[in-house]
C-alpha cells in the first residue's frame, strides 16, 4: 500500500485550473471543481491549510515567489487566486511568459491599490466615498476640514477589518500615522466615513468571452469589521436600487477586464449606494449561493476562469441566510456537531478544517427557506453554538 | 516547491472516515467530507480511479487484502465502502479487532449474496419475486413450471446488469447455466420475471444511535440493465403506495441492522410492490438529493457512519429528474461542456473523472423545478448531449 501524491490525468484530460492560495475559498472551489470534472491544483503555504487538507492536487510553495509561482504555473491551463496577495509584478511576468492568469494583473491590480481603485472608479463616474492619500497630520486635517471621524485605510494588504481605522480626532489619526506610516512605512489614504444605514454586497462574474451574470443583492451585517451574516435577497431593497447595484458590478467588471468572480461591497444610505470594497474572487458575501442558487459562486469562478458559459445565478428558494462561525474559547467545534444537527436537521454546516483562534473565521452555516427573520434566527443560533456551545453571543 | 501526500491533522481533530473503493460514489461523498469538516480517506485500487483523482486522504491497496484492509484502517476512526465487494471474513476480523465498520459485515452479508437477502426478507414477510437456488436446468425448469421468461441471477457480484439474464425459454436457460455455473463456478438463483409497471426506489439511513429518516420515493427508468433516468418524487404514486415504500425500507434498515445508507430497488405491479435489489451506500437513485434535498445523500451517509444526527431529506423543489451520462464514441467529453452550458445554465452537471467508455457510467445531469415532464427533457438532453453530441440517442 503507498502513499499517491500526484493527480492522474485521462486522456484527453480537461482543463486544470490552479489556485493560488489553500483557504477556504480554495476548499469550497475544490468541491465545484470535483463535480465538473475538471483539474484542480491549490498553491499551499503549508500541508494544514484548509484547502491543503482535501485537495489531491495540493503543491507547497510561496506566492511571494516567481519561481515557485512558475512551477504551479506550468502545470495548470488556468491561474486564479484565492486571495489578492500576490505580487502584481510576478503576474506581469508569468502573462508575458504565457500563462493565463484570470483575473489578470491589471484587473487585480485594483484590489491590491485601494488608492487606484478609487481612482479608477470615479473616473467611471461611481460613487465612492470622497478619499484622498495622506502623508502627514496636516494632510489628514486639511482632508477632515474639521469634520470627524475620518477613515484612514492601507492602500494595499488589508482584510477582515484589518488596515481600517476610524479616527474620531486628529489625535487618534496622529497614532495611526504614526505607527502605521512612519513606524511600518504603510501607505495611506483618508477616506469620507459613512454613516451608512445597512451594507450591501453584489457578485457577478465575467468571462473571457465578455458574457457577464450577476446574483442577487444581499444585505451583510459586519462586527468588527468581519462579516458576521448574509442575508439574501436585502429585504427591502427597492427595485431601483436592486437594479443599480446589480448593474454597476458589471460595469466594473467590464471596465476593469475582471475574468471570474467580482465582488462588489456597497454602502447604503438614504440617499447613495456607495462603492466600499472590491474583490476579485469567490467572497464572504457569496457563501450562501453553495444552497441558495443554482449555480453556487465557486462553480461560477471556475465557469468563468475556464470561459465556459456562465451558471443561472437564480435563487433556489425566496430567501437565504449565512452565518460566519467564528472560534471561540474551545476548539473541539466537532464536539458541538451533535446538538447543531439534531436542533436544525436542515441547516447545513461548512466547516474549513482550521485551527480555532478567538474571532477566526472557521466556518460557516446557512438556511434556506421563505421567511428572512425566520432564517436568520436559525443560522445565527447554529454559528453561535458551534462557537461556543450555546445560542447566544455570536 | 514539494508536493504534499499526507493529510495533516489539527488538534482536537474531527473523526476520519476511510470509504473503501474509489469510484464515483467516494468522489462525491468526498465533496460532503469537505463541507463537513470530517477527514476523508479513500482506499483506491489504483491512482487513476475517480476519487483518487481528487482526494488528498487516498491510499492504494487491494480491497481483497487483508492486510491493506487492515493498514487502512488503521488510519480511520470508521470504515465505510464504496461497493459490496469486500470479503465479508476479512470485515469479520477487522470488527473482532476494533475496527468500527459501517454498515457491519452482518448487515453487508444481504448485498453480497443475494439468496440470504431473498430469504432474510421474506422471513420478514416481505413481498420478493418467487425465488429458488438452481444448479441444473432440471430445476430451472421445475422453477419455471412451464411459464417463461425466469430470471437466472448470479447470487454474488453482479451489477448495473452484470450477473442477471432473463431467459425466455430452456434452451437460453441452459446456456447460462452451462456458460455461468459449470465454465465460471457461478452460484446461480432462479427468480419470478415480474412484469412490473415501473421501477421505483427509496433511500433511508439509519445511525447507529438507531435514529432513521428516508427520503422520497423516486421513479427510475432502467435500459439495459442500467439506470439512465430517476424521477423524483416518483410521479402519481398514491399515499398508500408511498408510505408502504417509505416504511418498507426503514423496516428493512432496522431488520439487517444497516448503519448508514440503505438503498431498496423495487418493482411496482398493479397490484404489488415487491423488493427487486438493496444496496447499503450511496446509489445511483439518490444522485439528484446533491440539488434536491436539503441533504444529499452523500452527507447523510456520512452523518448515519459518524452517528451524527441525521439531516432533512426534504426536497428543495417540488421535483428533481437525474439522467445518467454513459460514454458515447467520441472521448473529449469536456469539449461538449459549452453547448450543455449554454443551452441550459440551470441543469447541474457532475462529472466523474473516468475514462469514456461506450455505456460506462461517466457522470450525471440533475434538473429541479416544478414539472417533472420539462425537467426530464433537460436532464435527458444535457445528458444525451454530453455522451453523443446531439440532443437524442441517449
Amino acid at each position: 500500500m503507498t502513499d499517491f501524491p500526484e493527480t492522474p490525468r485521462s486522456v484527453p484530460a480537461p482543463p486544470v485550473v490552479g489556485m493560488v492560495g489553500a483557504g477556504q475559498l480554495a476548499r469550497m472551489i475544490s468541491q465545484a471543481a470535483t463535480g465538473l470534472g475538471t483539474g484542480f491544483r491549490v498553491l499551499a503555504g503549508a500541508a494544514d491549510e484548509s484547502a491543503a487538507q482535501v485537495v489531491a492536487g495540493t503543491r507547497i510553495g510561496d506566492y511571494r515567489s516567481l519561481a515557485d509561482l512558475r512551477a504551479f504555473a506550468a502545470g495548470c491551463d488556468v491561474v486564479t487566486f484565492d486571495h489578492e496577495h500576490v505580487p502584481g509584478e510576478h503576474l506581469a511576468v508569468l502573462e508575458q511568459e504565457g500563462v493565463t492568469v484570470r483575473p489578470g494583473p491589471a484587473a487585480l491590480r485594483f484590489t491590491q491599490d485601494k488608492l487606484a481603485m478609487r481612482e479608477r472608479l470615479t473616473g467611471l463616474g461611481l460613487t465612492c466615498p470622497r478619499f484622498a492619500p495622506v502623508r502627514t497630520l496636516a494632510e489628514v486635517e486639511a482632508f477632515a476640514g474639521g469634520t470627524w471621524p475620518v477613515v484612514l485605510k492601507a492602500v494595499s494588504g488589508g482584510y477582515d477589518g484589518r488596515g481600517v481605522w476610524v479616527c474620531e480626532s486628529a489625535a487618534e489619526a496622529s497614532t495611526v500615522l504614526a505607527d502605521m506610516g512612519l513606524a511600518h512605512g504603510i501607505e495611506l489614504m483618508a477616506e469620507e466615513f459613512v454613516a451608512f444605514d445597512r451594507e450591501l454586497a453584489v457578485v457577478a462574474a465575467r468571462s473571457p468571452h465578455r458574457q457577464g451574470a450577476v446574483y442577487p443583492v444581499v444585505e451583510t451585517v459586519q462586527r468588527d469589521g468581519i462579516c458576521r451574516e448574509v442575508i439574501a435577497p436585502a429585504p427591502g431593497l427597492t427595485a431601483g436600487r436592486r437594479a443599480a447595484a446589480q448593474e454597476l458590478a458589471l460595469l466594473i467588471a467590464k471596465a476593469l477586464g475582471v475574468t471570474g468572480l467580482l465582488a462588489v461591497e456597497l454602502f447604503e444610505t438614504k440617499d447613495r449606494l456607495l462603492v466600499n470594497e472590491l474583490a476579485m474572487r469567490p467572497h464572504n458575501t457569496g457563501h450562501w449561493t453553495i444552497e441558495g442558487a443554482r449555480t453556487s459562486q465557486f462553480e461560477q469562478h471556475l465557469r468563468a476562469v475556464l470561459d465556459l458559459p456562465l451558471g443561472s445565478p437564480e435563487m433556489t428558494a425566496p430567501a437565504a441566510v449565512m452565518a460566519n462561525v467564528l472560534g471561540g474559547d474551545d476548539a473541539d467545534v466537532y464536539d458541538r456537531y451533535i446538538h447543531v444537527m439534531a436542533a436544525d436537521p436542515a441547516v447545513k454546516v461548512h466547516m474549513y478544517g482550521k485551527p480555532v483562534r478567538p474571532g477566526r473565521k472557521i466556518g460557516h452555516v446557512t438556511a434556506i427557506g421563505d421567511d428572512p427573520a425566520e432564517l436568520a434566527d436559525r443560522a445565527r443560533r447554529a454559528a453561535s453554538y458551534l462557537r461556543w456551545g450555546k445560542e447566544d453571543g455570536n
